[in-house]
């Protein structure tokens, strides 16, 4: 009799399943509440949840919450950028959709031992983002918080049922293409946890930590930027809605390339098949990662944080990107049979399901 | 020179000007985004932000934050209940735009002793009132959190621009009227606590917690569902819509009766004169409050977390709540110069502002 009802109420722990394993749980229960509201066309799957408020307009909706010591370090992080930052990251999530962010609402749990100068600053950051991209922080919450500093962010973004783009639109034998370079976030953030160790080390030593001590970390700027004050690619999504370019599929590259190309390719249910000598990288990147005898191609497949736009668009449409030169072919979709697959720079074939990107609950 | 640094760089702890006067600081830069985006009608100052996504129809948003032991505790608070009151608060702001709630964005940070068992339970809490709400759970983020859990939830409702309502558009010589009874939050809290503390004393002193240890709860059930299963006032937004019924100005009890009538008072630019013998209490509240040699008027007053809606008609349209059973009008609409005031059962005036309501950073 115990020993039944020890196995029906088995204890499993996050980790045992991971995070994508509890999204789909929680998509199970959230999508039990979606056949009342037939404005919601979208639900969890996709960058964002998409509504249908009126007939030509679609509303487009994420949220994104970021905790002191999983997503962020204030040792290490001035508190404007993480604003920014955090306004970023929901952008991008926007941008995925091909749509333009218009409104986000603002939660804060706030740690007693803050200042109010503090969250002026954080503040400050956040609306100084929201300007540049043309948005409006529209409400908020605030509470206290009994441990470190949580932001969650919901914003809501606009675009024409002609421009919206899911994940799941491209076809077998597109091209797949990326913005800008990756693994810049990954670099940077390795080099401030080297030199926050090397601070630590100097107080625990009773040394004094000096600008002198501090390595000259000019060069590396670009890797370090892009960790602290990434920028959402609306730039790109102006670029398309300009050029009436429609991509067929696209995605965010928050959890990484290869992780984030492997949900697209779920989503539009192909293949596809990229070429490692094709992936930009930072030259910064590089560097870093010669430095401290790391895989700069590692990082860019599995590091995150880059918040670059991968997308899919009709070989024959190919002309009208290949002006913009922040944007760079990949590879190609393939079958769903062939699998998600890097050919390295010897011709070799790499199963991209064997590299696992970044998983927020694993131990 | 150091001294005018220090004086320049002071240090003010949140507690120093308190949640009010922190909102205030963030509103000022939140508004600093605003000029793009001319489609937000309202900022950062009512239950919810107004958008105007198309020529007729509105949408209103909002976000409400919960943290353990800031906002809830788990040893007096089922998951399951959690989950739905978390969904409920977020329902009560929309309400108090007297608008319909369409979807919701849930995200959560969650600690690595909770196991998949227990987030499901929190999400069929809140899946469960959505679909009695009718409302959608359209997307939202997982993290770890280092500490507790936390809770974040945006949501988004509809409304067209006739029944729009604000806390600003009240007028001198109206009708100030409640909905349902008040109080009950407090004083499902209170017992809930008492409980805890008998609990953990057993447990203390090794002695056994069993059932006929504890207290029969069940005359006092009314209070503790109000604290741990609030509903939304949502049946009565449907009265309003369905009668032609548009309040002049509403808001929903929050924070407490005395704090939220000044919220509108302010807003509107009124004063209030309000009856002590016309506020609507719970009969278990004032059994509660004679028990614990506390005071039920207090608890109503200044209580907080009961969400039942607050708002003003005209006189001339008395007749259209009369029938109302769950509506009790409790004073009237003065000039600004009155103030906001209670008259108790002897007929003294007592000056509201001098009763606080809660703040959650204050020390």
């Amino acid at each position: 009799m115990n020993f039944n009802l020890r196995k029906n109420m088995s204890y499993t722990a996050i980790s045992g399943i991971g995070e994508f394993g509890l999204i789909d749980k929680i998509a199970t229960l959230a999508n039990s509440t979606l056949p009342a509201v037939p404005e919601l066309l979208t639900g969890i799957g996709d960058d964002c949840a998409v509504f249908q408020p009126s007939a030509e307009l679609l509303q487009v909706a994420t949220t994104d919450m970021l905790a002191d010591q999983v997503h962020f370090d204030l040792l290490t992080t001035p508190l404007k950028h993480l604003g920014s930052k955090a306004i970023s990251v929901n952008v991008s999530d926007i941008c995925a959709m091909n749509a333009l962010p218009r409104y986000a609402l603002i939660s804060l749990a706030i740690p007693a031992s803050f200042s109010i100068a503090m969250i002026e600053e954080l503040y400050q950051g956040m609306s100084h983002a929201a300007r540049e991209y043309g948005l409006a922080i529209a409400g908020g919450d605030t509470s206290s918080s009994r441990s470190g500093l949580v932001i969650a962010i919901s914003m809501m973004g606009e675009v024409s049922r002609e421009q919206l783009v899911h994940r799941s639109g491209a076809k077998p034998g597109e091209l797949l293409c990326i913005t800008g370079a990756l693994g810049g976030a990954t670099a940077g953030l390795k080099l401030l946890m080297r030199e926050k160790e090397i601070m630590l080390n100097h107080i625990e030593n009773n040394e004094s930590y000096s600008r002198s001590a501090m390595a000259d970390l000019k060069e590396y700027s670009e890797s370090i930027q892009q960790q602290l004050l990434p920028l959402a690619r609306l730039d790109i999504v102006r670029f398309f809605h300009a050029h009436h370019i429609r991509p067929t599929s696209m995605i965010d590259i928050s959890d990484g390339l290869s992780s984030d190309l492997q949900h697209l390719c779920r989503r539009s249910k192909i293949g596809a098949m990229i070429q490692e000598a094709r992936i930009p990288i930072l030259g910064s990147t590089r560097r870093i990662a010669d430095e401290l005898q790391d895989d700069a191609l590692t990082w860019a497949l599995t590091g995150g944080e880059d918040y670059q736009l991968l997308f899919t668009i009709p070989k024959e449409e190919y002309p009208a990107i290949a002006d913009n030169k922040t944007i760079a072919v990949i590879g190609e979709t393939t079958d769903v049979e062939e699998g998600v697959q890097l050919s390295d720079i010897y011709g070799m074939k790499i199963d991209l399901s064997s590299i696992r990107g970044f998983d927020h609950f694993s131990s």
